[in-house]
């Protein structure tokens, strides 16, 4: 019931105990700067020790960017990295010119850091990630030494990608991390944070993923790009993004090996599956987790399309919290998707449990028992042989508490 | 503010106090028929004394569409309606061939009803609505011998109108009628209900409206799709449908006016603007009536695709549910619109208040008070010269309560 995609994982081994720090040549560090008022940690950093610095990036499609978007753009757009530093109680967005100076200052200010340690590193190197409340500056006088700190705190082994993974959460309840070694001795890690995933908004989701395999920033890009669109794009954001939404990969070639774009592939979208997972299963006020799936439709995008409206919708999503089957409303949302279908071959079923069979309510539908955490709502179109997965949840009395209290 | 729209009504009055039964030359009734297990009024019949029979009629957009929406989109076709036949209770949807037959003879039975009562008429004259839960078959049994009662129960005057409205409710609070009389001594009328309108879903709306005007089915037919594109399309409704929703307008002539085109646009644009505005303030849960605005957009489409994805924004709609000036969520949902925008020229106001100037927060932004329950939000996006209002609500714990419980 968590993955939504079939992730042959048959090369290797996921665990989640290990994140960005999984794989060789890479430190991590997550420290308290003062940005966040609760005094929990509020910044990470995750530095590539090479010997490559190769990398690639996705992010928000969101017309309104947030300053350190727009400046990882500028950065990436060099497909090269050393290190990424992440901020958690302020987005640093919609703040104007003098947000962007925010963010070009931490970088600048992170690679004399770095250049001091002992790391020759250039502002240009340096991605910069944000998330928290939009609008306010970032305290950089709180910022600035920081960064100096966690560049001292930088260990060695798993200890710093957990921290790492902790200093980025919001209203996260749990680290998000998951890495794959691949028996051919390379590997892929991750880390996460972002638990608003109600449609049609998102909370802001990070993602870093690092690996130490041999690879191109363009067979990074295209690795990121197929696993982003079949994981991380596929939770209910129906197209939505926050203002900060990234995803970045980074890769040193610290194990010398130089895997198949296939392999590659298949271990990055372990990876994000498995952290896409981990990220429905947080979601704010969540008390269902929901796999809406699309079957027999005309075509793979069109399966996504009618499973995103069914998945979107609120009357859908409160008789899950309540668990009602009440598949009517699964037929009056996919009625409004944009895809081919026959409302009088439309089969539905809850768990497994028929509740419409063409168009019509089968026996017992009314007394399927929702009552679990997890409900998987599967519906035939009858029309093609594509099929897909969308992640969501309920609409939770707890999803609105969190959302109308949100403040940092 | 609860107005969409400048609605021109300097040439009548406009009255809450009379519905389908305000106009000359029109019946309606409301009964308890035993399809609501409460006992509570369900079924309504709206009929036209004549001399003209003129109608037209908008219907849902979903694929998927209830049997009395099928039976009735074909008699309008003739562009002729002598009497609507409306059921609360239960929707009729997703019931089958069985259930198209249950409509089509409860046209029959009415039909046989009323010929007897002594005004003769054919099933093909009259429409049938229905509304409540999808998928279940209507009771026949108790449908049948209730409509030769509703016959004998039509009333001459304005009561049998608010006992229709009545009758029609499903989760709605309160019956809603609006009426206009024209300084030329001819009239408008109606009647409206469906509550739950927090996108992506709306509860099955349906909408009689009466005139005695003298009016071709064309006309007719201009004039509503004007004014359900202005009013109940603004709703935010994110374009999405129930399997039921049904907007039907009757003319009789009784009053021997015949305006003009453009009188008859406004007088029913008046009418439904009203009765729009009366659905949303009764909307399921309800806590803040919002007016979302978006001005000085490249074109009206762009405006109200704008307003719409700003609307629909479960961010939005749960902070100001929490009555929180959270202007961040309105920038990161209009970036997601389809429009031609600037980020730096986005200025948003929360009841004239200027909280973003520029895509920058405003001083004392943090502050402003939406404590109220109507809340206005303005966005403008300094591109051009168009402007649009969706009407929409907050996201609260009544709406998750009363849909998760929803089964009637």
């Amino acid at each position: 019931m968590t993955t939504s995609a079939a992730i042959s994982t048959d090369k290797g081994k996921l665990v989640r105990n290990q994140g960005v720090t999984g794989p060789l040549g890479f430190r991590a560090a997550g420290i308290a700067a003062g940005i966040k008022a609760s005094g929990k940690p509020d910044l990470a950093l995750v530095f590539n020790e090479g010997p490559e610095y190769a990398a690639a990036g996705v992010f928000t499609r969101n017309k309104v960017k947030a300053a350190p978007v727009l400046w990882s753009q500028q950065v990436l757009s060099g497909g090269r990295l050393r290190a990424v530093i992440l901020n958690s109680g302020g987005a640093n967005a919609c703040t104007g010119a003098g947000g962007f100076q925010d963010t070009h200052k931490t970088a600048e200010e992170l690679a004399a850091a770095l250049s001091n340690w002992g790391s020759e590193t250039g502002a240009g190197e340096i991605a910069v990630c944000s998330t928290g409340l939009i609008g306010d500056r970032l305290p950089m006088d709180k910022l600035v030494p920081a960064i100096t700190e966690i560049v001292h705190e930088m260990g060695g082994g798993l200890s710093g990608g957990l921290d790492a993974a902790h200093a980025i959460m919001t209203t996260d309840t749990v680290p998000k991390e998951a890495a794959f070694h691949h028996r051919d001795k390379w590997n892929v890690g991750g880390m996460a944070k972002g638990a608003g995933m109600l449609a049609p908004s998102l909370a802001t989701m990070l993602v870093v993923l690092t690996t130490d395999a041999v690879a191109t920033p363009e067979q990074l890009d295209r690795a990121l790009r197929n696993a982003t669109a079949r994981t991380f794009d596929r939770l209910d954001v129906d197209g939505s993004c926050s203002t900060n939404d990234t995803v970045l990969l980074l890769a040193n070639g610290a194990s010398e090996v130089t895997p198949s774009q296939d392999d590659l592939d298949a271990a990055v979208l372990a990876v994000c599956d498995d952290l896409a997972a981990q990220l429905m299963a947080d979601a704010e006020g969540v008390t269902k987790r929901v796999l809406v799936t699309v079957a027999s439709a005309a075509n793979e995008e069109e399966a996504v399309a009618a499973a995103r409206t069914v998945a979107r919708d609120s009357l859908v999503k409160t008789a899950l919290f309540g668990s009602d089957p009440n598949w009517g409303r699964v037929l009056a949302a996919v009625g409004m998707a944009p895809v081919t279908l026959d409302p009088n071959r439309i089969s539905v079923s809850f768990n497994g449990n028929p509740v419409c069979v063409d168009g019509v309510g089968a026996p017992g539908a009314r007394e399927v028992d929702l009552s679990g955490m997890d409900i998987e709502v599967r519906i035939e179109l009858n029309v093609g042989d594509a099929q897909a997965t969308i992640r969501t949840t309920d609409l939770s009395h707890g999803y609105v508490e969190e959302n109308s209290a949100y403040s940092s």
